[in-house]
């Protein structure tokens, strides 16, 4: 049977590192079905890569969900009256934060996931960079699926559930890179910049994480910057 | 303190019944947060009922949020290729289920709550009349409002969490309609038809379950059928 799994796709390093271990997990031949998401970020280079990543994981379809998302909340990531941090990372949840974003991500996944018989939603959560986001971490994975299976016709009917992964979970940035570089992730292909400039600002707490982590894997981050 | 709730607001009698009980617990001068959902369902006069409830209870603030659900999944609900069913209701999953589409619901539910400071979600979720629908049962609710608390970022820091309130979820289409009516709800502001034309269609699954509820109560339904 061919091996089938959902990635969710944000164009941002984790989620693409995730993608190519997924792939690497099913196989050449196995079906990887990528969901991206336009729910009104600043940053719409970061879909613009979800789709060339997309492409260069040879997905066996890419659906693009437009989620007006400025409508429930105010964020920093959505509305352009809040500034974006580039203060340091801190003990507390960022203004970037957008509640139960992650939910809203899982469920539809979980429901691609259904309709395409996948067995897996695999993710780019991160419990350790971006500790202070309370749906970045196990205790909410672990609880969420098993909430998403309970609204799932396969697992009320046969037993067979969906997994929600997270390869990347406990890895650093720098482990992250490591590990997409081991498995050829383009990471000129990624984005983290949270500012939605042409170039990335190399200012804001994301450009920072990230251009520190490929600093500690000796590495040269492919992307340009301001 | 004003008593807040967010209420989920299809246009249909369950969810119309559960809101005017939601504006009961809360009082006259709770706030009141709706929330309806445009997933390119056949039948938007749903919608223009859920507009008009919004109006008759006086709510605080009303968001439409526009979702193609379509893209992820096949289903009767929204595909004009699927037959509507109308040969009764069995013990079977039906056509028009469509997957995590209540979890997808709740989630947005729950971040709407958490930006106006709700404390609950009132939802019209049945197990009676919907027993086919997975995420219409209390193992569901139970398990995802335990999920979507994770994730959030008032019940993480302050221990203070959100509920999912099912005020219809035991009841019968006819105690539905028998507690609707001592609450004054505007039944005729009240759509279940699953066809999208003027005039219900009184055949469908829905319209016949609706029909037979109201004769039940020895009340006339006050919408006009085809």
């Amino acid at each position: 049977m061919t091996k089938k799994a959902v990635i969710l796709l944000s164009g941002g390093l984790d989620s693409a590192t995730s993608a190519f271990i997924a792939r690497k997990d099913i196989g050449k031949r196995g079906e990887l079905h990528a969901l991206s998401f336009d729910y009104g970020q600043r940053h719409k280079r970061e879909l613009q890569c979800a789709q060339l990543l997309g492409t260069a994981l040879e997905v066996e379809s890419h659906t693009f969900i437009k989620l007006d998302l400025g409508l429930l909340v105010s964020t920093a990531l959505t509305s352009r009256d809040i500034e974006v941090p580039s203060q340091g990372v801190t003990e507390e949840i960022p203004s970037t934060w957008v509640p139960q974003r992650n939910s809203i991500f899982l469920a539809m996944g979980f429901a691609l996931a259904e309709d395409v018989d996948a067995d897996s939603v695999y993710t780019g959560f991160n419990a350790v960079d971006y500790s202070g986001y309370p749906d970045c971490r196990p205790e909410f994975v672990e609880r969420i699926e098993l909430g998403l299976n309970f609204a799932s016709k396969r697992f009320v009917t046969t037993g067979r559930g969906f997994s929600i992964v997270t390869p990347v979970m406990y890895m650093t940035k720098a482990e992250t890179i490591f590990s997409g570089a081991k498995l050829e992730v383009p990471f000129e292909l990624t984005w983290s910049c949270y500012k939605g400039e042409d170039k990335a600002c190399g200012v804001c707490d994301s450009c920072r994480i990230r251009l520190k982590a490929f600093e500690e894997c000796g590495m040269e981050d492919p992307i340009e910057y301001a």
